[in-house]
């Protein structure tokens, strides 16, 4: 097997003992919210419906314990959602996650022997 | 965000430009073949068609260059399939790999910190 030809690649996420929390495809949502202002805007992005967006938010939001995303309803073109300075921080510690897997990945990339 | 409750899960798998050629389904087919000895019967096992295992295997052993299984026909009962020295070892590599990513995943956990 050449290294030259093939990738060792992976994922990392967080869970409880019953459920994903947090992975890949909640970054992606909070940070188009974060970007866009918006769970309706960061929901047609990701071609899902607004309740799954929302469902995702608000299970996100009770298992960290506090919000990640607040949002305030109504007004003409919807609400405006915010991520929070947790949200911020989870996103970002995500991230360096993200980084440390590659170097994990890379590392062992080299020592495949097959 | 307590360590106690949350967990740090993740996955490994080795591909090339355009596929997944391994993961870790693939390796649970190998595994069950190697202790079966029958393609149909790990199939059965984990719930997939004998056409499906067949194409995974076949694609293996294609895009690894050389046999991972080897098959033989016919008989009454059907015939024997037998992972190859080189599918073991890939097999155990894989499992070296998923040791070191439960060790990657371990030591993180603990740098949680939000």
């Amino acid at each position: 097997m050449s290294n030259a030809i093939f990738n060792l690649n992976g994922r990392v996420w967080i869970e409880t003992a019953d459920e994903k929390i947090l992975g890949h495809g909640r970054i992606e949502l909070l940070e188009r919210i974060q970007a866009s202002g918006s769970i309706r805007q960061a929901a047609l992005q990701m071609k899902m419906s607004y309740k799954q967006a929302w469902d995702l938010v608000n299970h996100m939001n009770n298992r960290f314990g506090q919000p990640l995303v607040t949002s305030h309803r109504g007004g003409k073109g919807g609400g405006k959602a915010i991520v929070t300075e947790y949200g911020l921080k989870v996103i970002n510690h995500f991230h360096v996650l993200h980084q440390k897997l590659q170097e994990f990945l890379k590392e062992n990339l080299q020592n495949l022997t097959f």
